[in-house]
């Protein structure tokens, strides 16, 4: 293969540009042309497409966004739109294709890859939710973004009584929360994987109150409600002062953590070294530390990412 | 004088345990006995009183909070709550005492002055309203931490249109959101020093969208509004895509930088050294680089804080 | 077991607050009493024991080093250290003891296990060479804190040709390099497992510098020499304008990232799983992301660590 | 004024990207033309000159470095070299000045505005040595940077008696000791500024040993010698035990702080205001919190930089 090109999709991740300079320079390394598609499968359907050069990805590795920008764009979904992005990859002369992003872009890859131009996919996602890997790239960052924020309301040192509700990010998962609960020692974690009680979040504040705790950090997954939402309804169980932190899209920013870069680095090389060989309609993961490479069909129909649930309990006994 | 105390009061602000450090070892350096009171005015009218030795403050310079508790005592405005809290001082044999914190704390210091017990107090919030200083503690911290988040947000490649509204602390203040809407080059600076018609904000965003500009960033001081109430008003004039980012209490944790801390120690020394001549009623102030020595009558009732509002000017110029 | 004791010994890892926090909250949740040793094994032997609570580690899951202090302690290598040590554990009524740190910790691990005091090991060290674990508590803060330096040399916008020698830690191994020089985006990687000539990498530096670079960064794993000795070897080459960091300690302190303060949670609370089953002599792992326990024997005789030298490979191909 | 151009000069500083911005911004606010020049003197040389946009800048004021280069160009001092540059000015019909960077940057401005090309000077130097400013572009960030450093160093928890070495730049200015020094709460701090004796400090690191502190950190301007040979020096007077940390060009990188973009922004939209007015031949600066103009033979000629030294009298006060 000479001409491959590479393209960003989906919710900004810490770690896609340093993805993309990868892919960048394996394929140089390997003697391939690499072009980039600003806008994800927008800029491919309307041929937003140049060719990338070492300097284009020459600044880029700390660099959190992606300088490719992104797009969601449904309209791919569709075989016309796929028909036309097929177009322009064969008016570019581009042979196969790397995505990174979240699941929503392995769709658009498996039709690609049909039509005869293989696609690797690489899970680019803060909410660590794509099946077929254990992380995604901009996973480690956001919680160490949400991890920052947690140690700093902990510093607070006033005698009031006060309950810290922290929204995250993680849309139906609750991985962001989990982590983040367990790395600040928060007393409680709510995410959707689990079933809560409202009066027992209460109860358990109260017997935190009672044992001279004055602070509590509740850590709450947005795809359970919103803070305020939650705010509310705890009210209806007492005045818990509760206090709602919501960082949005904070998450979603800042320079990559060093296991973001380096993962987003070794996928990137393994998908132009499996651009090489001509295979395609995969998706990659990391599972147990060794690089996984997973069927797009069977990612998108069968697979069903499970966040690690054991942080669940363990959070209770060490945090409550 | 040969025993003074110190304590800590209002809202946390990172640069108070610093603070605190320089008062102990610039009391011991001068040979003298420095107590803390626990919990603010509440833990001295509570007896809540401790002397603190060199190994107490020992790695303190760097952290956020208090390690002498912070409270706020409304009972200590009256006369009664101030004698008891005169009996305390007097049974621990405190001669001094200096205070940290806002301008709160500076009404129970002036009364403590009159009753024959010389008070000095430090500015230490971070929303930097306290009259009679350029800068109190704890607030160049939290513009730092404000502006990690801006700059977050400022990575968002998404091609969705967004308008991220970042509410900020600062009571009634503008000087947070001034300060971090500058560095952090927001389009718009809503604070309650400054009129601001929704009309308008929405034309700004509109225009800037002509321009090519897909996201803006509001800078919003709560003391205006909450972020989701700008959010609904916002939404009156067209659908701008509001993404709300509110910090809460994180503004009020972390680290000290570099400024706030040897702003702190300065003050904390010359605390020390103006109680050693026996002077007090004073709130330290850092005006010009200059240390100023502000009465506390006049603090509380002539003077009033204004922020810098060159700044709003300013990034109207450069950031629109 | 109704009575353990947790030490830290060796070099400071961030992360060892945390490790400790679980031992202690996990301890108390299973009903045991937990027993903090300080300064390793020094404190042992000299009885430097005390009963710890949930209030001492209340604080403590943000901080770098270890409130518990450290040592080493070669004394305990022989059995009459090991006989004092024991006596002190009688003495206290201590049943089992978790032991954080490097493998030398592991030894005087092993001696009690055999004397009929459980003890598991948990493998803290920034140099992340203890064998039977991908990943040691510690590690992950300290390449993020070496990376961050790295980014801040990366800003380097003069026109003058620099090379820059990155000194890292690592004793004898070259995992901080490694992925401090993937994730940094370094031009080369000097390891004490990959041979290395003066010359060759004198002529990569010209290349780079033909091809118009005029800033390079060699990371350089303290094993192989200093970084002031590597330039001077280097300046024999040609003048490549050889600047040296060399961050020493910084790289041991600092506020653990996300993972490794899940890393040492999810360890502490296991070391307590198992010294209530009455195992011991175990030093435990992540391996492929799952618990791995393995015998200090093992650990200590036979298996040798090994950074992930796919890493080096990677790097060639895509920072050279 | 129509049409005026910026350069940025002399070492690296954070916040040299923010002033750019702002003399961009404020320049097309004022309906001005702004040119970028880069590699300082020797780009304006060479005739590397564009015109810049606002899409030039629209992502720098949080990026260390400078995006339009330095250079240090001594042939700038001959009236050859001026004369040369004045061509290139005449080229492109650009009728003022901003040089951004050190003092030596000063002379060509100089030499240009007394050729009829008012030339206008932002003091940028991490050392922050330039008269006529309590505070230089970059200095901010750069002693947060080191005081990072100096913190996790702090974290040192091992019973091994250290003393830490911290050399930091400066040149021949104290500054950036000065300020870390009191910030990190070093024991001491040593600057060109202040004679010291090498026995004085062997002692005062042992009598601390005997007060039971095993650490010490010592805080080395490298304007008195370097770490290295300091470590040497002490050797001689006993066995201290000396660890040396050398940041080196790290100081010079990094993102901005939230008051050096402000300061970079202020001082940007001033330049142009001044060139707007047709005035020239000024180095700005921020005395007192007001924004002087100093006359840039004044600062080359007659007025001397002394960093604030009440600080190293404060720091053997507190940090002893």
């Amino acid at each position: 293969m000479k001409r491959i090109a590479v393209l960003t999709s989906g919710g900004d991740a810490p770690g896609m540009n340093a993805a993309v300079r990868a892919v960048v320079r394996k394929g140089l390394y390997e003697g391939m042309e690499v072009y980039g598609i600003n806008y994800g499968y927008a800029g491919l359907v309307a041929g937003d497409i140049r060719k990338l050069t070492r300097r284009d990805v020459g600044d880029k590795i700390s660099r959190g966004g992606t300088f490719l920008y992104s797009a969601r764009y449904p309209e791919f979904a569709s075989e016309e739109g796929q028909l036309k992005g097929i177009e322009q990859l064969e008016k570019f002369g581009i042979e196969g294709l790397v995505v990174i992003g979240g699941d929503g872009s392995y769709r658009g890859g498996l039709a690609l890859t049909k039509h005869g131009f293989p696609t690797i996919g690489l899970p680019g996602t803060i909410d660590n939710d794509i099946p077929g890997t254990d992380f995604c790239i901009g996973f480690d960052t956001a919680i160490n973004t949400v991890l920052d924020s947690v140690d700093k309301i902990r510093d607070t040192a006033t005698s009031h009584v006060r309950t810290f509700i922290v929204e995250v990010m993680g849309r139906n998962a609750g991985d962001i929360a989990l982590w983040t609960g367990v790395a600040g020692g928060a007393e409680q974690i709510i995410i959707p994987e689990k079933e809560f009680n409202m009066a027992e979040v209460a109860d358990t504040i109260q017997k935190g109150r009672e044992r001279g705790k004055k602070h509590s950090i509740i850590i709450l997954a947005e795809g359970v409600m919103s803070g305020n939402d939650f705010a509310k309804e705890l009210a209806e169980f007492g005045d818990h002062h509760a206090r709602v932190t919501v960082l949005g899209h904070v998450q979603r920013g800042g320079s990559p953590t060093a296991r973001d870069r380096v993962l987003a680095s070794i996928f990137g090389a393994k998908a132009v070294d499996l651009l090489k060989e001509g295979k395609g309609g995969l998706g990659l993961g990391m599972i147990g530390n060794k690089i996984a490479e997973n069927n797009f069909e069977e990612i998108l129909n069968n697979q069903k990412h499970l966040p690690d649930l054991s942080l669940y309990k363990l959070n209770q006994e060490i945090s409550y």
